[in-house]
């Protein structure tokens, strides 16, 4: 196991209906002057945004709206401003990982005097931040309980991952807010989830063994809820433990004592960058492609108990880890969402190799990976992900 | 899964021969008056106490020594008088549970006019607390990431818990600290750890699969490195996973969505109040009963996933539970600690109805246990400790 260090100060609300009587509390020891991020219109069609309001009577309120999914970086420059102007004291975020995403990077800009994107370049030019309290509505992310944001930058077409200098500092989970999100945001949601999980499980540490017991725990609520929330959107044990588990593979818990870096999303962060797809989707597309290029004599041990204590599979090692990779893409295409690259609408091929070089850069996937890859193994991943040949 | 609140401030810093090069970094903020609490001679006689004692070398240490097993409230009385008396402003805990939650409610008790036994009586007379930091060199209580501490009072015949205001300030986890550790300690703290998660596991919120689903994970590292730790004692690898298994089965998280108390660890405070046993081993002695009495056509669905999940079974539910309860009891005895009361030197049985009746009303074991048991069931699980008949 490797050394770590781990300290997560996220204050965290866990049950339905709690913001009415508690938020007003949590807010008051940080200041009168709140910042309220959100996105679209949706909190204001399904009455969160009053709710908010409501409990936020007594407090001087000004709005950033409009944060998109895959959060732009000018929508961090806006907020930027106006908690600068207004020295504003505190951030509500409510709404997914990308409002959230966006309030971070923007907890820390207040204090910094320079474009919002720099610190997102690099986060040590941090030097300050603002207490953020955030009101999730999506399952997904894991950013309601760690320090990282991925901002994207559609003028230089990039989307990049930073960290503040903590968690936020009150986190609202109310699964029943999440009752209301799509069955395409929900699945998308879930599979993000098991991607963090896999960043993790599949790693060069031998004896980990209390985080990937833990990993394998969470990878079955997974598996078993996930469907369950998309028959049964109101189901609220469906979308509690899709919450908390969403919180709790990136939290910083499950990865204690890892060794390599994760090798998925930066692969991702390339398609969602150029072609702007759900972020979930593009995991679900890539993810089985990059267990199968994964999957050796070396690995066959980690896939082989993937496959028993995850899948519940019987047998040896091999058929159990050829096994488990083909339950992970028929789980993912059980969820209704494309399990191709023209399934979300890209057919050409011409931007692979340039999204390939920066996925190896950015994630310094050669030697960083839990399997190294090289621009070409990721090309030959994007290639592999035009169909379905093989699964 | 129940609804809940969670914050965990403790600033892990987990590894090898950290102490010396960060420990008077993390003291640094706390300021310049150290308490620096322990136990017998064993850090003294392992290099340990000078190594501290070193990393300190610009602080003004006190020393509160001589805290023994079972800590008893005279050591916490003697603390609450040095901190009070010299103004201390940190108090440094090496050593297992006992030293830690002595020295945590001696940083509760310096701003508390009364006896410190007060506030086990009652954690709210609690009001402020000094910064702990700890170096842990037992794995078994936890308490390195937890507000509880356990307090015994030889007059009164009480082994108390109670909770202070927050979470140790930073833990240093060494698991090289842990290879003088002997076998019976480290039995006896892995069975605590078992106990704990056992505690948590066997809990009547039915759809809580992300904490169960963790603790199968940590209940497997446990019964795979507990054997290797007694046989092999410098296994970094066997120490390591203890270590870090007592930490996660405490801290709070894998008990999150709970419905119900504990019920062995009350029952087995009385032994450990009347007798002095070791805590875990007591633990030990008990767990396989209360299990068979546990299991009923209710609870067979949740034994059966524990024999399958963590015990590896197959088969019908109710051969899977039943081997379940065998493979724990033979795992207990395995780590070769007694698994009777005789084995502990308890031989007589005149105690058990007034240890009975304690347990009950301390741990509210008729209303809050995840099977209800009053002051005949405990005593009958005494009666079933005194041979190993049935097992």
């Amino acid at each position: 196991m490797n050394n770590f260090t781990f300290k997560n100060v996220t204050d965290i609300r866990f049950g339905e209906n709690r913001l009415d009587t508690e938020l007003a509390g949590v807010v008051a020891p940080f200041g009168k002057k709140v910042l309220l991020a959100y996105g679209g219109g949706s909190i204001k069609n399904n009455g969160l945004y009053d709710r908010v309001k409501r409990a936020l009577k007594d407090y001087e309120i000004f709005e950033l709206s409009g944060i998109a999914p895959n959060p732009k970086i000018d929508s961090v420059r806006e907020g930027q401003q106006l908690v600068k102007e207004n020295d504003i004291d505190v951030i509500i975020a409510v709404g997914g990982g990308s409002v959230i995403d966006a309030a971070k990077v923007i907890s820390i800009a207040k204090s910094y005097d320079g474009d919002a994107w720099d610190l997102v370049l690099d986060s040590k030019k941090a030097t300050a931040q603002m207490p953020i309290i955030d009101i999730l509505t999506l399952s997904a992310t894991g950013t309601e309980m760690n320090k990282n944001a991925v901002i994207s930058n559609p003028e230089t077409k990039q989307k990049l991952g930073t960290r503040t200098l903590r968690q936020p500092d009150v986190s609202f989970l109310d699964p029943s807010l999440t009752f209301s999100v799509s069955k395409w945001q929900t699945a998308a949601g879930a599979i993000d989830i098991f991607s963090h999980l896999s960043e993790q499980y599949f790693d060069q540490s031998e004896d980990s063994d209390i985080s990937r017991g833990m990993i394998e725990g969470i990878y079955r609520a997974v598996i078993k809820w996930a469907p369950v929330a998309l028959t049964e959107p109101e189901n609220y044990e469906a979308r509690a433990n899709l919450m908390w588990a969403s919180t709790m593979a990136l939290n910083g818990t499950v990865g204690l004592g890892n060794v390599n870096g994760w090798t998925v999303h930066p692969i991702e962060h390339e398609l969602s960058a150029y072609y702007d797809i759900t972020h979930g989707v593009g995991l679900g597309i890539l993810t089985p492609r990059w267990m199968k290029k994964a999957l050796s004599a070396k690995t066959l041990p980690r896939f082989a108990a993937f496959g028993r204590h995850v899948w519940g599979l019987s047998g040896d090692d091999e058929s159990v880890a050829g096994e488990a990779i083909q339950a992970t893409f028929d789980w993912i295409k059980s969820l209704e969402v494309p399990t191709t690259l023209p399934g979300v609408g890209i057919t050409d091929t011409t931007n692979f190799k340039a999204m390939a070089d920066s996925a190896v850069a950015v994630g310094n996937l050669t030697t960083n990976g839990y399997v190294s890859l090289n621009s070409e193994d990721v090309v030959a991943l994007f290639e592999a992900s035009m169909n379905n040949d093989g699964f």
